[in-house]
């Protein structure tokens, strides 16, 4: 199946001069969706994966199926003030300003093995930043996965030494 | 599995005299994790169900996965501002002000069989807008599911005639 045929490209989007990359229009395609969630869960198929970790919110649409198929838990990574228990958090840095994500400090045991996942890499800076935070806790990162990466804003450069998974290229 | 005593209880959260019902603790457990969602997905095991709806964000955590084990598309309800093509909305009152809820106005076709999940069944105001955003798009509701209903709250009375689905209930 050809998953980037579905993929909307909407001009302008949040900002002028962005071309925003709409996943809704295939994820609301069943065989496309099962296609991508069988793709990264065939990935990790001979890796031990105690915990998925996703992104607030389109990580969650990816990572909570493949927790559910690789059989691990799932912890939520979210914005600033959503999580009600103890948190620990990371900030990274945009164009214009930061950002904050936060973890519970008890979401994972030391020696967790832990997938990160979010639907695209674009600069990598929240990709980063949780895998910050799952090191922090004493988790170990097994691999990060993304349905789309920007290959042209070079997020992967923040991961060196992980193991990258990204279904669709954009060069 | 006592589901139950996964949820962790937070006073004061997010403001003072609301015990919070933390299901963080329950997720991160792989098996409590596939129970919840396989106890779901039973419920419409004879249901034909095109498209899984669910609500920012916690909403994603549950209706991912199961719209990937019904086989069926998934469309996430977002809140202000965050889909990029044409969306319809509907707002709803909350004990002080309103939220709005946002879907893309072609999310859905005509006469496709939906089904709408949240992870928590509340005063039921966020349920109901999602409701009528499909409905307004031609859906048909097959059904509203939730991993906790707080009953004494009657979220329910703003669903009656759709099959409602609750795992744990707080009288």
């Amino acid at each position: 199946m050809d998953l980037a045929s579905l993929i909307r490209d909407v001009p302008d989007f949040p900002v002028k001069g962005i071309l925003f990359k709409d996943i809704t229009t295939l994820i609301r395609n069943a065989d496309a969706f099962r296609e991508v969630i069988d793709r990264m869960a065939d990935h990790y198929a001979e890796t031990d994966v105690d915990i998925v970790v996703a992104i607030e919110a389109r990580g969650y649409i990816f990572g909570a199926p493949l927790a559910y198929k690789l059989g691990a838990g799932f912890v939520p990574i979210r914005k600033p003030g959503k999580l009600p228990a103890k948190i620990v958090s990371e900030s990274y840095t945009l164009e214009y300003g930061t950002n904050t994500l936060e973890v519970h400090e008890d979401a994972i045991e030391p020696g967790q093995r832990v997938l990160v996942v979010d639907d695209l890499l674009a600069t990598g800076g929240s990709a980063r930043a949780t895998v910050n935070l799952v090191e922090r806790l004493g988790g170990e990162v097994v691999g990060v996965a993304f349905m789309i990466e920007l290959d042209f804003l070079h997020g992967r450069d923040k991961l060196s030494g992980y193991d990258i998974l990204s279904l669709i290229h954009y060069d």
